[in-house]
């Protein structure tokens, strides 16, 4: 029930203030760098709500098995990759290969195994998609050499507990 | 998309953050008031597991149609009121009338005006359950004479937008 000492209200509250502070940091960090947004996960939309308003002007890339996101989140249907992510990630890591600015990946389900193993098997692509200095913001780690780890205190979330939400930025 | 200025992610965390400001508050002002705890609308059950942190050794009667929540958060079955609220709710509140030290109730759904009506058909019905000096915490307002409302700006709760989450304390 207590995990850390928290219920689950407090820990939800935590990893939507996680989520909110690592977006706004990419961003905030992102702003002079050209490159497209993905959103691994739509879900109900709220998120893609955020993005698109942090990241007006610019296309984003929308993964999901269906849509099925409240009426005024849904993504242009050109923007949208529908199917499981083992099929369309690689297919869009190779065609968008270095043109990502930045990738959000909140892709984890109540299985924390399969979980982490989709953010080890997604890790290699998102690099391979993010341009240098691109950012990755998501809900599992994402160990790579070519990913810098972003500490959640640093971006104005020092509330939050360290395993909630994950920031990386691709080294140049 | 923004409305009063804020994203769909922006507006949910306010709402769960002036959720759980509610219930602490409720919480620390009912210390000494005896009487059960009532959780209008389980759903995955991520409240339910705050309330029975922040009301530890308190009955808490749940009210919801079906129990889908999560496998840890599932309330015993003699404490659980299935069905319509509309049969259970007043059912109850003849039965525990003036017996009740915390009313929370996150009964909205997306028909704005549908959740209104059911908060105002509620509020009569809490009034006649809660104790008097008990709360009323919830996600719609309720305007009843006894009901006096608390700011959320006077539990710690300043950043949330005033109509976000609402509280009461039951007059004497």
């Amino acid at each position: 029930m207590k995990k850390g000492g928290k219920t689950r209200l407090e820990r939800f509250i935590a990893r939507m203030v996680g989520q909110r502070c690592g977006i706004d940091a990419a961003a905030a960090a992102t702003g002079r760098l050209p490159g497209v947004v993905w959103e691994l996960g739509l879900g109900n939309g709220r998120t893609y709500d955020h993005l698109r308003d942090r990241f007006a002007g610019r296309d984003i890339i929308v993964f999901d098995r269906q849509v099925v996101a409240h009426p005024d989140c849904i993504p242009p249907s050109d923007m949208t990759r529908l199917g499981d992510f083992r099929d369309t990630v690689p297919l869009e890591a190779a065609r968008s290969a270095g043109a990502v600015a930045v990738v959000h990946a909140d892709i984890g389900s109540g299985d924390i195994a399969a979980s982490r193993a989709l953010g080890r098997w997604l890790a290699p692509l998102c690099v391979q998609a993010l341009a240098a200095g691109g950012y990755l913001v998501g809900d599992q780690p994402m160990d790579d050499t070519a990913l810098q780890p972003i500490a959640l205190a640093d971006i104005g979330a020092g509330d939050v507990p360290p395993d909630t939400y994950f920031v990386y930025r691709k080294r140049a």
